[in-house]
C-alpha cells in the first residue's frame, strides 16, 4: 500500500499522513514545506538516526522492561517497527490488533505537521540481558562483552533517574513535536511490558553526521563536531561505528554501540573564564573555530607544534586529549544535542548543557578510553559534569517482514 | 549606529550579528534564510513578546531580587534593556562598564544563528513589592491592586520551585538556542542583584496571537486556540489585553498582566479516553476543530444547540466553561507553549504538557474567575494537573533613552 494509496482511503482517525489536506487547507506546514515533508527511509541495512543527517530537536527515553516473557518482550519489538515504519514514513500509528489500545491509536498530536525527517532508534541496555545469576530471556547465552556497563569515571555524578534502562528509543527529527510523538506512542505500546524509565529532550546538534552540515555551536558557544566521523566515509564508518563479522555474536553485525551522557555545563564559572582561557581549555579559537595557531576551523591540528618553547594547543585541550592520535587512532561518531531544563529554585543556575550521543563498534575499546583520559586531565572537563549515562546496543536495520532486535530471538 | 555600521565596525568578540559573515562563510544559517534573519522591533508603545507573532521557542526564567538597594534594581533593568535592544536587533550582548562582566562578555552561542524573530518580554512579581509589613524599594506606595498573588484553585498541586518570582523573563524565538542564550545572558547580569528562581523551555505554541497563523496542535492532539484574542483585533486587545487610563498607576498604561501556569497533562488516561470521550471533554472534534455539531475549525460555536433534547456542546466542556458567554464577557490573550522534561524513574510516566501564559487587563477580573470556573467544572480539568503558576507585571514598551520598568522608579 502506498502512502498516497493509504491518504486515499483515510477515514476520520487511525490513518494517513495527509488526512488533514483532505479536511481543508489549514493543516500546517503545506507540501511545499519541504523541511516538513522530509522523509528518511525506515527500511535498510543500518537502523535510521546513527549514519542519516542529524536534525535539530532529540527526544530519547529508556524503558526497564517488567515482562519475564519473551513472547510479550518480542510482540512489544513487533509493534515498536510497524508503528516506527508508519510513523517515520509520515503515517500515524494504527494498533495491529484491538486491545493492544482500547481507545484513540494515535493520539493525533502530530496531524498536519509533516514527518519532519523522523527517524527512530532502538537499542538494547545491559539489563535486558540480565546477569549469569539472573539471566533474562534466555539471552545469557548471547550476552554480549562490548555491552558491559560502562566503569565509573573521575568527577562524574550520576543519577540513577537519569541512568541505564533495558530498551532504548532515540528519535529525532526537525520538529520537536514529531519527536515528542514518537516517544508517546512507544510509551504507550510499551504499556503492560516495559515502562518509562527516563527521558530527555534535545535541541540544536552539536555535532555533524554529514558532510553537508555545518558545525553548530554548543551552548559553551564554541563550534563543536569539527573533526566528526562522517557517514559519507564508508570506510571510517566500518572502521569505527558498524559491527564487523567476527566482532561478537551475528546478530549485532551491521549494528552499533551507543553510548549516552547526560553532562551538565558548569556555565557559571565557564562564563567568567577569560576568552584566552576558554580557547586553551578546548584548543580552538572560539568565533572562527579554528585550532590554536591555524586560521580555519578545518586546517590541521598540530599537536607538536611550539611557540616560545610552549605547546600551542596546551597539553590539557580538549581537542589534544580527545585526538584519535593520543587514543591509539580510536574514534566515535558523535551525535550530540544540547539541553536545558527548569532550574530548581535555591541553585540560582541554569540546568543545560550537552546530552553527548556517540557510536562506535566497541564502546570498552572507544568510549571508555577516551573518557577516561578527558574525566582525568581535561581542562574542559572540570567545566562539565557527567549526571546521565548509559549503555545500548543498537542491531542493525530491518528489512521489509523482520522486526528490529529479531536476531535475538533466531 | 546601525546594524550594518555594527558589523562593518566588528573586531573580534564582543559586537556584531554578522561577525562571523565576516569570517567566512561557514555561519549558519546565510543571509537568505528568512526566518533566521527576521527582527522584531524592540522599542515601542508595547513590549514585544504578547502582541507580536508567536515563534515556536520558549525559554521563561523569574529571578528572586536578593539586592536591598533600589539603585541596584534600577541598574539591573538598565542593563537588561540595553541586552534586550542588542540581542533582539541580531547584536551581541556587550557590557556597558567593566566590572559588570569581568571576562567573555557575550557568551557566543548564537554566533551565526540570526537573530531568529527573539521577543524579550519582562514582568514584575508581587514580592518586588514587598508586603505592607515588609515594603521593598519604597515600592510600597506603587503597589497594584491587579498583581495581587492568585488565589488557590481546585486541584492544583502548585511547587514552589516553579512557581512565583519578583521579575520575570520570557525569551520567544523562532530558534531555541537563541531563546536560552538570551535567558542565559540576563541571568549573568542578575548576577549580585538578582538570583535565577526557576526557568521553563516550551515548543510548538499552543495558540494564535496574530490572524497569519494557523491553529497548532497541543500535547492532547487537539487544536488550541481557535478563538483567541488576535493582535489585529485593536478594540479587542484594548479591552481585554492592555491597562487603560484609569485602571491603576499611569506607569502601568500600555502594559498588560501575564499569569503562567505550568500545566501537566495526564496523558496516560487522557490517551485510553475514547476518542468520542476527548472530543467531549474538549467540545470540539479532534481532527477538523469544528465545535461539536459544526463542520470547520471557525464555525459559531453555538451553545444552545441540542439534539434529542441532549445539548451538542455538553454542560461540562472546556469551550463552553471557558466561553466568554459564561464568563461575562471576559477573554484573556493566551500564548502558551507545549512542553516535555525528563521523567523521573519511577513514575513510568512522559512529563509533558502546557506551559500556559495568558496577558490580560486585570488578572483578578479575568483569568481568576475563568480558571476557577474551569478548575471546579470543567471535563478537561480532570486531565490537568496545574504545577506551577506565577503573575506578573508587565510595563508598557521603552523608548530609546528609556529602560524597562522606569515609571516604578519616578
Amino acid at each position: 500500500m502506498t502512502r498516497r494509496g493509504v491518504i486515499a482511503g483515510a477515514a476520520l482517525l487511525g490513518v494517513g499522513a495527509g488526512l488533514d489536506r483532505l479536511l481543508g487547507n489549514r493543516g500546517v506546514p503545506d507540501e511545499s514545506d519541504e523541511v516538513a515533508q522530509t522523509v528518511v527511509p525506515f527500511y535498510g541495512e543500518h537502523q535510521a538516526g546513527i549514519a542519516t543527517s542529524q536534525p535539530e530537536y532529540l527526544v530519547f527515553a529508556t524503558f526497564d522492561v517488567t515482562s519475564r516473557a519473551s513472547e510479550e518482550l518480542r510482540a512489544l519489538l513487533q509493534e515498536w517497527t510497524a508503528a516506527a515504519a508508519a510513523l517515520t514514513q509520515g503515517n500515524r500509528y494504527r494498533p495491529s490488533h484491538e486491545g493492544l489500545d482500547g481507545s484513540v491509536g494515535d493520539p493525533g498530536e502530530t496531524i498536519g505537521t509533516g514527518p519532519a525527517s523522523l527517524t527512530i532508534t532502538v537499542g538494547f541496555g545491559p539489563s535486558l540481558f540480565g546477569s549469569a545469576a539472573r539471566p533474562r530471556f534466555g539471552f545469557h547465552l548471547r550476552r554480549l562483552d562490548a555491552l558491559s556497563p560502562l566503569p565509573g569515571f573521575v568527577g562524574e555524578s550520576l543519577e540513577t533517574d537519569r541512568s541505564d534502562g533495558g530498551l532504548c528509543v532515540q528519535a529525532c527529527a526537525t520538529d520537536p513535536q514529531v519527536a515528542f510523538h514518537a516517544i508517546h506512542v512507544f510509551t504507550r505500546i510499551a504499556a503492560g511490558t516495559a515502562v518509562l524509565r527516563w527521558s530527555q529532550q534535545g535541541f540544536g546538534r552539536t555535532s555533524n553526521t554529514t558532510r553537508d552540515q555545518q558545525t553548530p555551536r554548543n551552548l559553551m558557544g564554541f563550534k563543536d563536531g569539527t573533526n566528526n566521523v562522517r557517514a559519507e566515509d564508508e570506510d571510517e564508518m566500518d572502521e569505527h561505528v558498524w559491527v564487523q563479522p567476527g566482532d561478537g555474536p551475528a546478530w549485532m553485525e551491521g549494528g552499533t554501540y551507543m553510548v549516552v551522557r547526560r553532562i551538565q555545563m558548569l556555565l557559571d564559572v565557564w562564563d567568567a573564564t577569560s576568552l584566552e582561557g576558554q580557547e586553551r581549555a578546548v584548543g580552538r579559537e572560539k568565533v572562527s573555530g579554528a585550532p590554536l595557531g591555524q586560521e580555519d576551523e578545518f586546517d590541521h591540528v598540530d599537536l607538536e607544534a611550539k611557540e616560545n618553547r610552549e605547546l600551542v594547543i596546551p597539553a590539557d585541550a580538549h581537542i589534544r586529549l580527545a585526538s584519535p592520535d593520543l587514543n591509539g587512532g580510536r574514534r566515535i561518531l558523535r551525535r550530540g544535542f544540547s539541553y536545558t531544563e527548569p532550574s530548581l529554585a535555591g541553585s540560582g543556575q541554569l540546568d543545560a548543557g550537552l546530552f553527548f550521543i556517540s557510536f562506535q563498534r566497541d564502546p570498552q575499546r572507544q568510549f571508555v578510553p577516551i573518557q577516561r583520559r578527558l574525566a582525568a586531565n581535561d581542562a574542559l572537563s572540570r567545566h562539565l559534569l557527567h549526571t546521565g549515562s548509559g549503555v545500548f546496543a543498537c542491531p542493525p536495520g530491518v528489512q521489509p517482514g523482520g522486526f528490529i532486535g529479531e536476531g535475538l530471538f533466531a
